[in-house]
C-alpha cells in the first residue's frame, strides 16, 4: 500500500445543494421518512441486521423482516412471492439472468429507461425495442408490442424470450395500458415484466392485475428508502426460476448471490413502509395526479408545453420550455439553474433551459405554486 | 392493491442487541466511525449523490467521489484501476462474468466465502476447490492450486478461466501466500482474483505486491462503511472486460448496469476513508495481530482450542471451545449466548458453544480482557 495518500478531502462532506423545494424526478419519492432516518442511525452499522440470521437475509424475523418480505411486500405488490434487491435494475437483471438464454431476444418499449437495455446487454440478450408515437405524445401502444414480437420471430426464427414495460416510463411519465400488453405477450407465450421504478410506492400497483409475472421497483426511487435497494415481485409459476438455490449452499439464492440489502437500506424500508403504503391509497394518489395536472397547467400558460399523456396520469412530467431557451439565447444555459437555485428550487439539471423533466410527487400545492411563481418571476425579469 | 396489509409491526424499529463489546467477524470492521455516521444523515435521502451527476457515477466531481474512486481507491488497492460494487460478492461476479464465459471452471480455494460458490455457479461456471490441509491448521498451500489447476485441466481438457484465493479466509482468518500462489497461476496463463473482503480496511493491502489481477473488497464489512458496498480493484490488461461500456449508452459500464453504489452508502465510503487508511497502516495492524494473539494465547490457556494459523495473523478466529460444550451438556445450548449477553459481549452466536469464530479488530487490549475474565466467570460459575 502507497504510504502517501491524501485524505484530506474525504470524511464528512456537507450537502450544499439548496432544496427547499425538491422537483428533482429521482428525488422526490426517495426523500427519507423520520422513521427511516433514525433507523439509518440505529443500522447504519455494516451487517446490523444479521444478527439474528440464519443464513437468509428474508428469513430474519428479527428484525421483523421475514413478515415484510414474505408478507407484507407480496400483497403490496400484488403478486406471489418477493424479495429486496440492490435496486430495480438488479431486479430486471435477475429476470432477464435467470428466465433467458444468451442469445435470446427481449422486448421492451421505446421508452424503456437505460438501465433495462443494460441489464439486457449484461445478460447478453438482443433487445427489440417496441416503437413509440411521435412527438409530442411518445405513447407505448399494445399493438405495437405485437409487431416487435413478429419482427423478432421473422428474424430470429424464434419468439422473445421476455417482454418488458416500463410504466411509467422515466422520461415524460406516460402510462401505457399494461393488462392489454400482458394479453398480447402472454398469447405469444411470453413472461411480461413491468418495470414500476416510479410507479411502486408512489401510486395504487398490482402485479396481477396489471398481467405481470414478474415487476421491479425501486427504494431510493420511490419508496422513501436510503439506497441502493430495490424490490423484486415474481409469480408462483416463474419463482422456481428466479428464486433457485445454491446446490452446495442450500439456503443461499443464486440470482441474489446469497444475499442483497444487507444493512440499513431494508431497515429504512421497512421505517418508510406505513407512510409509503398509506401515499400508495387510490384517493391520495388522486391527490398528486391533480396538482400534476393543475401545475402542467400552470407551466402552459406560460408558454412552456408538457409532453407526453395529456391530461396526465403522474407526477413525472416533461416540458418542452422555448421561453427559457430563448433567454438562454441572450443570458447563458446556466441562468435558470443559477435562478431556481437562489430560490432553493432544486431539480432542473444545471445547462437545462429547451426541456426538462419536473416531478411534483409529495411536493403540495402550496409549493408548487411557489415554483409557478418562480418560473413567472424569472420571464419577467428577463423580458424586460 | 390489497388495502388489508397490518403496517403496525413496520417503522422505526429499534436494535435490541447489547453491544458494549462487539466480537462479531462479520460486524468489527463494519462499524460507523462518526464521520461516516454524519454522511448517513446528511445524504440518507434516495439518489442523493446524483445532483452533479453527468452520467456516471464514478466521474461525480462534487462530492469528490471521482477522486476517490479514480485517484485515492486505486492507490490504496494497489491496482490500476478500482470501482465501487454493492459488495465484495458483486464484485467477484462482476469478474467472473466478464472475464469467464459459461462452462468454464473456476479454481477456488476450500476455505472460499459461500458467496464465492454462488457468484461462480450465477455465472455457470463450474468449480474446482482447492484442497486444505487437515484440522487443526485447514491451511491452504500454493501447491494444491498447481493439483486444482492440473486436475481441471484432465478432467475438461482445458485450463481454468479464473482462480480465486479468500485472504484471509472468513472461517480461519488463515493468511495464504498469495504471491506463490499468483505465480503458480500464472505460469499457467490464468487470471487471479483475490477476495480481500477481511484485508481490505483491516490491514496493510496490494494487489500487485499479491499478483492479482482482480480484488474484491467489502465496505460493510471491512471499511467502516453502511452496506451493501463493496470494492474492485482490476489491472489495466483486464480492464476493457470488466469496465466494457453499453454499445447503447456510451458512459454506462453494462457489469455495474449503469450505477451501483448509488446513494449514502459511497458517502460512507468517503467518510470513513481517512480513518480506515490510518487504521491499515503496518504498525496498527502489528498491534491487531499481537491483540489477536495475546487472546488466543489466553482462551488456551482456559482450555480452548484455536485452530488455524499459529502464531495467528489476524484479527479473526476460529475457537473449538469443549469446556462450554460440556457445560452445555448439563446446562442448555443457549446458556453462554445468556451469559455473554448479560455482559454486554456480543459476537458468539445463539445456541453455539462447541466452537465459534470472534474477531477482536479495533476491540482493544482492555476490553478483550474484559471478555477472557467473563469467559473465566462463566466457566467458575458452572464448575461449582
Amino acid at each position: 500500500m502507497c504510504m502517501a495518500i491524501n485524505t484530506a478531502k474525504f470524511g464528512f462532506i456537507k450537502r450544499d445543494t439548496p432544496r427547499e423545494i425538491n422537483l428533482d424526478p429521482l428525488q422526490t419519492g426517495g426523500i427519507l421518512t423520520p422513521e427511516a432516518r433514525q433507523a439509518l442511525q440505529e443500522w447504519g452499522d455494516g451487517y446490523s441486521v444479521c444478527d439474528y440470521c440464519g443464513g437468509a437475509l428474508d428469513q430474519i424475523k428479527t428484525p421483523p423482516i421475514f413478515d415484510f418480505i414474505n408478507k407484507a411486500l407480496p400483497e403490496f405488490l400484488g403478486c406471489d412471492q418477493a424479495r429486496v434487491t440492490n435496486g430495480a435494475r438488479e431486479a430486471k437483471f435477475a429476470v432477464m439472468h435467470a428466465v433467458c438464454k444468451e442469445g435470446d431476444w427481449v422486448v421492451m418499449d421505446g421508452n424503456a429507461h437505460y438501465s433495462s437495455l443494460v441489464a439486457a446487454q449484461r445478460a447478453r440478450l438482443n433487445i427489440k425495442l417496441v416503437e413509440k408515437t411521435p412527438a409530442p405524445e411518445y405513447k407505448i401502444l399494445p399493438e405495437k408490442y405485437a409487431e416487435a414480437i413478429d419482427a423478432v420471430k421473422r428474424e430470429s426464427g424464434r419468439a422473445p424470450a421476455l417482454a418488458l414495460l416500463t410504466y411509467p416510463d422515466g422520461s415524460y411519465g406516460n402510462i401505457a395500458d399494461a393488462k392489454a400488453i400482458s394479453k398480447i405477450v402472454h398469447d405469444n407465450g411470453i413472461p411480461f415484466l413491468v418495470n414500476g421504478a416510479y410507479a411502486i410506492g408512489r401510486m395504487p400497483f398490482n402485479a396481477k392485475e396489471l398481467g405481470a409475472d414478474f415487476v421491479s421497483g425501486s427504494g431510493h426511487k420511490s419508496m422513501a428508502s436510503s439506497g441502493p435497494i430495490g424490490v423484486l415481485g415474481v409469480s408462483n409459476q416463474y419463482a422456481p426460476k428466479v428464486l433457485a438455490k445454491s446446490p452446495t449452499n442450500k439456503n443461499k439464492e443464486i440470482e441474489f448471490l446469497g444475499c442483497t440489502a444487507r444493512g440499513a437500506t431494508i431497515m429504512t424500508m421497512l421505517a418508510s413502509f406505513p407512510a409509503v403504503y398509506e401515499r400508495t391509497r387510490p384517493e391520495r394518489w388522486q391527490k398528486e395526479v391533480e396538482d400534476a395536472r393543475w401545475f402542467s397547467g400552470q407551466l402552459e400558460s406560460l408558454g412552456l408545453k408538457q409532453l407526453g399523456d395529456k391530461p396526465h396520469d403522474h407526477d413525472l412530467m416533461f416540458f418542452e420550455s422555448m421561453p427559457f431557451y430563448d433567454i438562454s439565447q441572450k443570458a447563458d444555459r446556466y441562468f435558470l439553474y443559477r435562478e431556481m437555485k437562489a430560490r432553493s428550487i432544486h431539480g432542473i439539471k444545471p445547462g437545462l433551459t429547451k426541456n426538462f423533466k419536473l416531478s411534483t410527487f409529495g411536493v403540495g400545492r402550496e409549493k408548487l405554486g411557489i415554483v409557478v411563481d418562480a418560473f413567472k418571476e424569472i420571464l419577467q425579469k428577463y423580458s424586460t
